[in-house]
């Protein structure tokens, strides 16, 4: 199967690398050229520009850095709208807005091409490891086109309906994360506070019903104060926003994941936005209080 | 080892039998004398009463079903006290409050015994594999003694330190869970109430950072609307308002905790109090109204 | 002083008449034209359009329903925009959100005019008895000019700088409101399930350092659980949203007013949207539950 | 009428200098005797004893600083229950929990007397003018005894039923109370960092609908970060607390009061106990953070 590539980014190299082992003919392209070497020594062919690209392959997949670079590559001069059309796929797998995805979705399809949006869940490690979720919503038949791929990209794929629907997905997944979070740092506070030993608590949650790889990953640091950001503050409390405006929609109250987002908003105020998104914990510890009741 | 065991309901049957089987020679005893029998044809011995286990025993353990039966085992004629004194230890393994543990701690050291709280994370199935939490605390020398049968009944123990720290555990544990359980039905709803299939959620979820046991036994029932109780409602708000008052003795604000005992109030207050905890997801659903915005 | 008024919807056509009663020279204009000849009779003269109101009048003040009229009056064929112009100022007395002011306002100052919003606090009788609060913010010169109208329309007029602080400022004080309204009726149901005669609080309550008339009109209608929509629940809840994001782009947590925000979003779920805000009484009776513990 | 009066501190005092004014005969006693001086000036009589009072009179108010001394007052030697049976009337006006007042009235009933539980909302200035509220419960003969006295202390009196009741209307009328402290802090807050100015805010809400006292006496010393204790923070919260609990008996679900709640144990784990309880506004400001978004 021939695949076009466009952005080798952290996560775009590692994945556009596991399609050349799985001996899919690939085609790639990078805003800085210089990028694509490392791919062309494992058997990659580069394109000149995003049009080019497509212009070669029936199946484009793209995996850019933010919604400002994904319209770009569509709508700039030498961009994926001058050649798609009948017959041609473009799978956008960059973390987009709604508003986004469904422009993308409309140019693609007003020229006769098949679209799809399929956001991942899963950062490097599982991208080198082929071990994303994705998901996927758009153009049906290209999502069935598109499983190989998939099968080599991710332990996962779902195909979960119209345009829009794999980024509210992700919203969900991360609302209920987030709330999680606060919950976590509740108990971690809670048990300190009563003279339990909090690494303990970590022990014992461990062991039980609710043992999760989050709770497993980030507790030891957050007991250090310490939050190297993998999953930056301010956008956990942007996506419970989104999310909470979902319900405001559809009139869904959800007054925990509410409490939760204040909180969030709480260590926005002072000033931890850029750090991980577990240093809540600042907040729910007292920041800058004594401690004393 | 030799070890007295008092209380044979469900819990206490497959734990003596765990000891039995791995060589302890164990001495029985049960309010209903007739459920002793099957742990006699496992080879256990049969005391009459708690006083004279304990005079046998230099070891005694004790599974019972709630505080009451917990101190008359202790206080009452032919209770353990009248035969606790020096070189005997005594271990409650039943879940109780902090009060009722305190008051047979002084006893039982009163009287010149050693004592020691246990209380486990796990019901049936686990106390049937050996594969309990134990949460003990009090006198440290007793749990080194104990440590042999521990490593029978469970998969881990924990020694916590002062009497009443076993009870704190299993609150903060209990706490997060009961928030977790809301954070978990609000996106359920959001999902469904969003257009997504929350069974999809449920596939999502399961692969990724947050999954964990209780989201994957309990969604499939929770969408189906089916709250058999693994542990009453009204169970987890006790629990949930008891760490939400030893967080305001020791002056720690959790938001989030305190929103989600709300939402199992308001469960209690629509009848579902005997229902398993997951049926606050009817309250989050919205009990009793149509649903529409 | 000369002025032109622009709608005479309920509001409008209280203000015009005050205006007239005291001496001011009064140019009305109605969509709809047959509701001037009220006016007519108290001495008003009739403009044909809003472009003629403005082309006569130095001072043109507008009360309209919604943004969409706010922005029509002055937009479309023979509107504001066509006679406005040096020394001639535009004051919009409508709620209107900020960005619709904001477009107003950049038109009106394009022309050379001067633009003034100014919604106002109150509604059918402070209006008519000229009692009204003004939040007025723009063009500071254009408010000196309109001090003798706001003297007549109002009980008190303030000026809040630059556009946009009028509706942000009601936001402010809705917010407040819509929490309060939750306080009380927790209270009030607090009271009922304790025995306690809801009736004797309102009393109590208004006694004491919080009595205030929200609470005195509000609360016999709340406890016959009649909520005849004097300000409809849905546009409540849509002002506690749009001030929980003003405090979001700001980073205040505000976790009290997000709880209410939940409670206002379930009653819209139960379909209490089109009633007054004082239904979120029903959310919080545990509407649709039989109510027992 | 001639009445007893036990305790004369800044209430009391006030309290039987109201009734000597007002003609009524009066026979006090102080644990501090000087006190009793100043009320001899005024026409009253002194008792060495509670018990003596009791014997001499037939109604007896206690106006005492907690419930350690209502206690004491009566159960000690030389108490009221030595002379208190038939015929004899004993009103304790001291603020005490429910159990206290329980404890007293049991006694006094099976001694033969009546007994009147009367606690008071309003403080030094509105015992000086006689424009106490005051909330009784218990025997209603007594307290139609007791109508001309409280006439005279109060400006309004209710009856409200069995014993407990006047502490739980109490604890109603404080919950509100707190709530709407936090309502108020968070839209001070939000007026504030959106650029209003939130003197302006108070100036509008005093001309609204949701006008009251409290916002009009606290709002000004809370933009000075002023907060002399007029009402401790700690009580405060205790009465959250205790309010919150007896919604939990009642299957109440709270979650804006419970929400406010948690900002009171903030405020407490910040070290602001003993400061007023708008002290919590320093919580909702960020207190000990810089602030920035």
């Amino acid at each position: 199967m021939e695949v076009g590539f466009l952005g080798l980014g952290i996560m775009g190299k590692a994945m556009a690398t596991n399609l050349l082992r799985h001996g899919f003919r690939v085609t790639v392209w990078n805003r800085t050229i210089a990028k694509c070497q490392e791919l062309v020594a494992l058997g990659a062919t580069v394109g000149d520009t995003p049009a080019s690209v497509v212009a070669k392959c029936n199946y484009t997949i793209a995996m850019l850095s933010d919604p400002a670079a994904a319209l770009s590559v569509v709508f700039d001069k030498n961009g994926v709208l001058e050649q798609i059309g009948n017959g041609k796929g473009y799978v956008d797998m960059s973390t987009v807005d709604a508003a986004t995805s469904s422009k993308i979705s409309e140019a693609v399809k007003q020229k006769g091409g098949a679209f799809l949006e399929a956001p991942v869940s899963g950062s490097k490690k599982p991208a080198e490891d082929g071990q994303l979720v994705i998901l996927a919503a758009g153009d049906k038949a290209l999502y069935d086109d598109m499983v190989p791929a998939f099968d080599v990209l991710g332990k996962k794929s779902f195909f979960l309906g119209e345009i829009g629907n794999g980024a509210k997905m992700k919203l969900v997944v991360n609302m209920i994360m987030g709330s999680m979070m606060n919950c976590f740092s509740e108990g971690l506070c809670l048990a300190d506070k009563s003279g339990l030993n909090p690494q303990t608590l970590l022990d014992v949650l461990d062991l039980g019903a609710i043992a999760n790889p989050m709770f497993k990953l980030k507790g030891p640091t957050m007991l250090q104060g310490s939050y190297n950001p993998a999953f930056p503050l301010k956008h956990q409390q942007k996506d419970m926003r989104l999310a909470l405006a979902l319900g405001d929609e559809n009139a869904v109250a959800m007054p925990v994941s509410a409490a939760a987002n204040e909180a969030f908003k709480k260590a926005r105020s002072l000033g931890l936005g850029d750090m991980d998104f577990s240093a809540v914990h600042e907040v729910v510890k007292g920041a800058g209080g004594s401690g004393q009741a």
